[in-house]
C-alpha cells in the first residue's frame, strides 16, 4: 500500500464512492444527529464543561475520523466515561473559573491527540495491552455508577459533586433538603420515560404491527423527544421561574479555530490524566470499531486508529472541544442506519454545526434535568456486575484486579482506579510468570519418551536429574528456575549432572542468559555439571551470540534421550 | 517444619552448634570487624551522614540477620549502592539539619524493614522479579560511577555535591580552584595505595613464598593501613590544620535504643525511596546469598530472606543506623574466611559494638580523603561497562533496557534510573508477550502431523483455516489473537471454519476467554464457525467453569486431524 493511502484511508474509499453510498450515509447521518445533540450537551455537563462545548467535540472530531480512520462505522464525539475522566482531571487543578476550564479541556484533547497520533506513528499500540478485560470493564462500570449518582443532583436540583462514590453520595445526603420539587417531577418523569422507551417501546410498537427497522428509529428518537417535551413544558409553564435549572443561553454559531497554549505547569500537571484518557479511549474505540468491522468481514487496523483519534482528538481542541473517543451507541446507531463509509460521520459534522449554528435558541429552556436522565439511562447499561459473577467462577486471581478496580474508583476516583487496575494487572502477570511451567522427567520404560515423574511411571537415574521447562525463559522465570534447580541440587547430594530439556523454549532473554550462566557457575562450584538437551535453532543461534557455550561445564545433545544414554548408560543403555 | 524453626532459623542451626564452628566464627568476626570499621565510616559519609551512623548500623543488624537469615556466609551492613540511595532519599527532603537528616535516615530504615518483613510473610518475594538483570547490572554500574564521581571532593578537598552525575562534575568543576594540596596528596596516594594493594599486593607476597590465604589477610587489611597511616600523618603533622578535612569528634558509646516517630507527611514522602530501597538492597542481598551458598550446596530461603532483611532494617533503625543490606565483598570475605554459622555476624556486631566504646577516639584525626579513597577503589570495581556490550550482541532490547538505566541513573538520578529500568522492563515483556507465538498449519503429506505452512510443504483446505498456538493466553497477547484470526478472515472470503490448535496452551486467563467469546462472536456476525483441537485437560477444566463451550459455534477436537477429517472430509480424508 502506498503510504498515502495508509495514513489516509480517505484516498482509498473516496475515490470509489458512489452514489447509492451516499444516499445510505445521508440517512445514517440524520439520524445519527438526531441521537448526538442531546448527548453532546449532557456529556458536556457531565465534564463540568459548559453544554456548547459538547456540539463543538462533535463536528471536526467527526471530520478527522473521517479523513484518517479505518472503520466504516465509528462514530467519535464526547462519551461518558472520558467526559468523566475530563471532569477528575479538571477538577483536580483546584478551584477554576470557567474559562480556564475550557481551557483546561481543550489542552487535555490536544495532549492526548498528541500522544495518540505519536503512539499510532511509531506504532505503541501493544501498550493498550495494559488495560486487560477485567480492568476495563471494572472500571467501566464503576464510572457508570459514579456518573449516574452525579447526574442525581440535577434530578433533585440541587447543588452537589465529588470525585468518587463516597463523596458524591455524602453531598448528596447533605442537600436533600434543599430539593426542588418542580425539578425532582421532571428528572424522575423523563428518567422513567427514557427506560420504558429503552426497554418496552419496540416490542410494544411492535405488538402493534409496527416494522422492526421502524420501531427502532422511533426508539432512537425517545431521548429527542423528551428533550422536546420538557424544553417546552417549561418555556409554556414558566418553570424555570420556580427553581428549574435550565441550559440557558448557549451562544450561537461555531468558535474561530484557536490553538490553545495554556501555561506549562498546567501542560505538565495534565500530562498523567492525558495519558490515562487516551489509553481507555483508545481500547473503547477500538473495542468497538472491531465489533463492527467483523460484522461486515472488514478489518480495521489499531495503529492507524491511534492516528485517527489522535487527529480526532487534536481537531476536537482546535474547534475549541474536549477529549473525544469511539462511542458504542452511537457508532451502533451509525452501522444500524446502514452508514456505507466514513462519509456518514463528515455529514454528521455537518449536521451538528447547522445544529450549533440555528438550533441553539431553541435549547434555551431545556432543563437540566433531562440531559441528566438521558445520561443516567444510557450509563445504567454500561453497568455490568456479571461479569464480577463469573470472573469470580473462572479465576480468583483476574476477579481480584477486577474488584479492585471497581472499589478503588468508586471509594477513590477514576485515576486511582485505572492506575491500580493496570498495576494489579502487571503484577498478576508477572506473579504468574514468575513460577516456570516445568517438570522433573523421567524414562518411560519400553520408549525414548521422557515424561512428568509425578503423573507417570517411569525410569529416572540417580545422579542425573532431569528438568523439562514448558515455557520462554524470561527475566520473570529465571531466578525461580535457578531456585529449583539449587534446590534439588542442595537437597540431593547424589545428583552430579542436571539436564534441562528444553523442546518448549523458543526464547530466552538476557536476563534469562546471564541467570543460565549464573546457574551453570553456581553448579560448577557444586561440583554438577550442567547440560541442556533438545534446544530449538532459533534459540541455539542467539546463545552462540553469547560465551554461554564456551563456559558450559556439560553437553548441548539433539535428544533427552541421548543426554540419558551418555551420562547414565548402564541405566539408560539396557531400558532402550 | 515447624512454625517457630521456619520463621527463626537460629533455633535450627543454634542447638546444633560445635565447638570447632566457635573458633571459625570467631576468627570470620575478626577479620570483617576489621574490615567493616572504615566501611562503615565511609558509606555513612557517602549517605550524607555522620560518620558514626555507620558503625550503629552495624551492630543491631547483624544480629537480626543472624536471628532470622538463612544464609551462612552473608553479612549485612551499610553498603555503597543503599547509602547513595538514602542520600538521594534524604537529598530529595530539601534542605535539613543534620539532627532531621538522621531522624530521616531513621525512619527510612524502619519503613524499609517493615515493607520487608511484610512482603516476606505474605511471600512477595517474586517482586524482585520486576528488577531484570540488565536493569540491576545497570544501575549498580551507574552508582558506581556517581559515587566514585561524588567522592572525588573529599580527594580535592572542596565542597561540592549533587544528585546524579552532571551535577556532581558541573560542582567539581566550579569549585576545582579551592582544592586543597595537602588533601589531595592524602586522597590520590590513599587511592594509589588501595588500587595496588587490591590488584598487586597478593600476588606480589606470593611470589615472595607467602601462603594465598595469608596474603588474602594481608589484601583485605590494606584499607585499615591506609586508615592508620594517614590518621597518623595527620595527627604527628597537625594536617588538619592546614585545611586537611578530619572525621573529628566521633560519639563514643552506643545510643539508646528508639522508635522514630517522624511526622506523617515525612513518612509519605519516604514510601517510595523505601520501596526502591528496599527491592534493589533484597534483590543484592539473595544474588548474594545465593551465589555463596551454592559454593557449599546449600540453600537459602528467599521469602524468609525478606524477614531477615526487614528485621535487619528495622533493628537498624532502632539502633540508631540507616538501611542495609548484605554486601557482596564483607559476605566473600566472611566465607573465605571460613564463617561455619550466622553466628559468625553476632560476633562481628560484638566487635563493632566494642570498637564503637573504645576505639572511637582513634578516629578524630581520620582523614576523610582516606574513607573518601576505600570507597572510590570499592565502587569501581561495580562498574561493568561488559556487560552492556554482551547484552548488545545478544538481545537489542535488553541493551535499551540497560543503557536506559544507566544513562538516567546518570542524568537524573538514582531514583528515577532504577523506575525507568523497571518501566523499560515491563513495557519489554509486555510487547514481547502482545504477539503470541503462532503458527498457520497444514498437513504433512502422508503423516496425520500439521506444521507450519512458511516452513514445510503442507495441505491446506480452502475453507478450513488452522491456527497453532504456541504459548499461553493473557491478556496481553489475546487481543492481539483476535485481529490475527479477523484479519485472516477479512482477507480470504472462502473460510468459513476456523480452528484454533492449542497443544502448548496450559493456561488462558480471563480475559484471554472474553477474547475468546468475543472471537467467537465476531466470527459468527461474519458466518465463520470457531472450532478447538487439542485442548489439554486443566485448560478444559478452567474453560468448563465459563460459558464459553456452550457458546461455541463450532467444536472441540481431540487431535487435528479429526478436526480436518471432520471439516474437510474430501480432501483429508482420502489424504491420510
Amino acid at each position: 500500500m502506498e503510504i498515502l493511502t495508509r495514513y489516509l484511508p480517505i484516498l482509498d474509499w473516496g475515490c470509489r464512492y458512489r452514489a447509492d453510498q451516499l444516499g445510505d450515509d445521508l440517512l445514517a447521518a440524520v439520524i445519527v444527529t438526531i441521537m448526538l445533540i442531546p448527548q453532546s450537551l449532557a456529556y458536556a455537563l457531565l465534564a463540568g464543561l459548559p453544554a456548547e462545548v459538547g456540539l463543538y467535540a462533535s463536528i471536526l472530531p467527526l471530520v478527522a475520523y473521517g479523513l484518517f480512520g479505518t472503520s466504516r462505522a465509528l462514530a467519535v464525539g464526547p462519551v461518558a466515561v472520558v467526559s468523566l475522566m475530563t471532569a477528575a482531571a479538571i477538577g483536580n487543578l483546584g478551584p477554576l473559573d470557567m474559562e480556564t476550564k475550557i481551557v483546561a479541556a481543550m489542552a487535555l484533547a490536544l495532549i492526548s491527540g498528541v500522544m495518540l497520533t505519536l503512539m499510532g506513528v511509531i506504532k505503541l499500540g501493544f501498550l493498550a495491552n495494559f488495560l486487560s478485560h477485567p480492568v476495563i470493564s471494572g472500571f467501566i462500570t464503576a464510572s457508570g455508577l459514579i456518573i449516574a449518582a452525579s447526574q442525581l443532583k440535577h434530578i433533585l436540583g440541587v447543588d452537589a459533586s465529588g470525585h468518587n462514590l463516597l463523596e458524591v453520595l455524602i453531598a448528596l445526603g447533605q442537600h436533600m433538603g434543599d430539593a426542588n420539587f418542580l425539578t425532582m417531577i421532571i428528572g424522575i418523569t423523563a428518567t422513567g420515560f427514557l427506560f420504558w422507551n429503552r426497554k418496552k417501546l419496540s416490542p410494544f410498537l411492535r405488538s402493534l404491527g409496527m416494522g422492526a427497522k421502524l420501531a427502532d428509529v422511533f426508539t432512537k428518537a425517545g431521548p429527542v423527544a423528551a428533550v422536546a417535551a420538557t424544553t417546552f413544558a417549561v418555556y409554556a409553564l414558566n418553570l424555570h421561574e420556580q427553581g428549574v435549572a435550565i441550559v440557558g443561553h448557549v451562544p450561537q454559531g461555531i468558535p474561530a479555530l484557536q490553538l490553545v497554549t495554556p501555561p506549562w505547569d498546567l501542560m505538565i500537571e495534565l500530562i498523567l490524566p492525558a495519558f490515562l484518557i487516551s489509553v481507555v479511549g483508545f481500547v473503547e474505540s477500538v473495542s468497538v470499531a472491531q465489533t463492527l468491522a467483523a460484522k461486515k468481514r472488514e478489518q480495521i487496523k489499531p495503529d492507524q486508529e491511534l492516528i485517527a483519534l489522535g487527529a480526532s482528538n487534536i481537531f476536537s481542541s482546535v474547534g475549541g472541544g474536549y477529549p473525544v473517543t469511539g462511542g458504542f451507541a452511537r457508532s451502533v446507531v451509525n452501522f444500524d442506519a446502514g452508514a456505507a463509509t466514513p462519509a456518514a460521520g463528515m455529514f454528521t459534522a455537518i449536521g451538528i454545526a447547522l445544529a450549533t449554528l440555528f438550533l441553539t435558541p431553541l435549547l434555551y429552556f431545556l432543563p437540566k434535568a433531562t440531559l441528566a436522565a438521558t445520561i443516567i439511562v444510557a450509563v445504567l447499561s454500561l453497568v455490568d456486575f456479571k461479569s464480577l459473577g463469573r470472573a469470580w467462577r473462572y479465576s480468583k486471581s483476574d476477579f481480584l484486579a477486577q474488584a479492585g478496580t471497581i472499589t478503588l474508583t468508586l471509594l477513590v476516583g477514576v485515576e486511582a482506579g485505572i492506575i491500580a487496575g493496570v498495576a494489579i494487572g502487571i503484577v498478576l502477570v508477572l506473579y504468574r510468570m514468575s513460577a516456570p511451567h516445568a517438570a522433573v522427567v523421567g524414562l518411560v520404560p519400553g520408549t525414548q519418551h521422557y515424561r512428568n515423574i509425578l503423573r507417570h511411571h517411569v525410569i529416572t537415574s540417580p545422579h542425573v536429574w532431569s528438568l523439562r521447562i514448558d515455557e520462554n525463559l524470561v527475566f520473570a522465570n529465571a531466578r525461580r528456575l535457578e531456585e529449583l534447580v539449587l534446590g534439588a541440587v542442595a537437597e540431593n547430594k547424589n545428583i552430579t549432572e542436571v539436564v534441562l530439556m528444553c523442546p518448549a523454549v523458543s526464547f530466552v532473554d538476557f536476563s534469562a542468559l546471564e541467570a543460565l550462566e549464573e546457574l551453570n557457575q553456581r553448579l560448577e562450584d557444586a561440583g554438577v555439571r550442567l547440560h541442556l538437551s533438545e534446544v530449538k535453532g532459533p534459540v541455539m543461534d542467539r546463545l552462540q551470540r553469547s560465551e554461554f557455550l564456551q563456559e558450559l561445564t556439560g553437553e548441548i545433545f539433539l535428544s533427552h534421550h541421548e543426554a540419558m544414554l551418555a551420562l547414565d548408560p548402564e541405566r539408560f543403555g539396557k531400558e532402550a
